[in-house]
């Protein structure tokens, strides 16, 4: 690949080596999340808290060391490959944005998200939001914090919509959304004063053991290479890993079988852009997902004009 | 406690804080191979391996840090408590250790060791030595390059042995395992050559699921802690975590199910050994178990004088 080739310029193998041994961290970060909110014993999250806040913490300082800015400046030239440029422009992005934030923010963050998560599974199994309110109230004032870190003068959700869509702007995306509001609202209303026959839902209970058959078979069915993922279950569908192991979870609600059906394809929507990701690029940003959207889009695909359309259910 | 006592010499707080972050990098470590050894599928192996290895780096670096070093010289005076005595010493070792041994093989040892589990796993569910040799030679020969790079001039295997047994002295376990070899074999001979009636074993196969069901009676009877554990299989049988998250795993053969019940009993030793550990030391040595041995007969008293006793049966 280009990105190893031996006439990349001089900093450009140990530059890239760093920026792997970052993505490592992340990845091993992202296990330890999958294992709090799947296998994890409840008693463990004291623990788990710190371990997260250190991950974060060790990651956080080796994209923000002083040498990474040095080989960033050092490979500024146009002597760069296509993809040895792109792997240094989104390096240089991430840095950046790291660079201003405090390390212990970071840390504060990891570690209050993580103490956060049995608070949030207790509060939706009572269904009391109250329970969950402060917590998220400290939450929601960490990241007005993180986003003033990176830019005091701009709106704090415009800072961090960048997170999940660097390239996209707040401003296109509100256009879509716009349009497809003006666009669905009045063609739902239309549906809903017209006499057409909507399809029943479901009624009944559907045990949980049949329910995670009929997933089972759908992920068989679509292909899912269960070498490199797993299904379980969560309180909150999720899926993540990376192109070698990327693993999709659901939730069995014995009153609606097809909410577990569909959230599974769904996730397998998400795992299926993952494990497409190049295995040799794996730890640099030409193995990663570069934004949300796209993600979105694949998961959405999948589950809606795939998982909804006549042709699979038949 | 008065390891975090605000009367500690000067550096002694930030040398803790350096000592946490350490001591809860290795436990995310210990939580990936507990996943690589549990959860994981198969195609995940290369990039585990790169993530243990990353998190084996990191730990490393941090622990030869330079600070690491001025920390332990400026805390070389009679200024501390005995709590903080011991963490100073026990951390003096390890840092003293560490600081032998190049990163690299550090990192190489970790990726070849995660990378060796697959292989080992295969050529054991098929009976295959061979299979496995090449790389069980790889292992050996890169713990004699680490025993070297800590001590040249010793026997690798005395340099290696206190990696697990820091304090004992490797003639001191040998005059132990002697005695023992000496009394116990004439022992041995005598029994099979008398008439006593000795136990049948069981035969007859015994399916998994009921042989699950019987482990976790026994697990609830002897009182592990489910809130901080957890049960699941492994090719082989091991317990791993922390003190709010101690796991343990066995294996189901149809036809021994003697051979599950003792291995789970083994591992609930170790694990209520982790669980006994105090709370809020977490992070510290005073946190950890010191030594293997003391470990190993926890899970011996629990497997062999409990589990096998008549009392335990009925």
């Amino acid at each position: 690949m280009a990105t190893e080739s031996s006439d990349a310029p001089e900093p450009y193998p140990e530059f890239l080596d760093h920026v792997r041994r970052v993505s490592y961290l992340n990845d091993a970060g992202s296990v330890l999340g999958w294992d709090q909110q799947v296998t994890m014993p409840e008693g463990g999250t004291p623990a788990r808290s710190k371990q997260s806040a250190a991950l974060s913490s060790v990651t956080h300082d080796l994209l923000t060391d002083e040498h990474v800015g040095e080989w960033l400046a050092d490979l500024d030239g146009d002597d760069l490959s296509p993809d040895q440029r792109a792997v240094v422009r989104e390096v240089r992005r991430e840095h950046e944005r790291a660079t201003s934030v405090p390390e212990e923010l970071v840390s504060e963050i990891s570690e209050t998200a993580s103490n956060a998560l049995p608070v949030w599974e207790q509060a939706k199994a009572d269904d009391d939001f109250e329970a969950f309110a402060p917590t998220l109230e400290e939450m929601v004032e960490l990241k007005r914090e993180y986003a003033a870190a990176i830019d005091p003068d701009r709106d704090p959700y415009a800072v961090l919509f960048e997170e999940y869509e660097p390239y996209l702007g707040l401003d296109t995306a509100e256009r879509v959304l716009e349009r497809l509001r003006d666009e669905l609202v009045p063609l739902i209303e239309e549906i809903e004063a017209s006499d057409v026959d909507l399809a029943d839902p479901f009624t009944g209970e559907y045990d949980p053991d049949t329910q995670e058959e009929l997933v089972r078979a759908a992920l068989d069915e679509l292909g899912y290479d269960w070498d490199r993922g797993r299904l379980d279950t969560a309180p909150h569908p999720f899926s993540s890993g990376t192109q070698f192991d990327a693993r999709v979870t659901t939730r069995f609600d014995p009153e609606d079988p097809l909410g577990a059906l569909g959230s599974t394809i769904h996730e397998f929507g998400h795992a299926t852009y993952t494990l497409g990701l190049p295995d040799d690029q794996y730890g640099t940003p030409l193995g990663e997902s570069r934004d949300l959207s796209v993600h979105e889009s694949q998961s959405r695909l999948w589950e809606n004009h795939v998982g909804r359309s006549r042709a699979f259910a038949d």
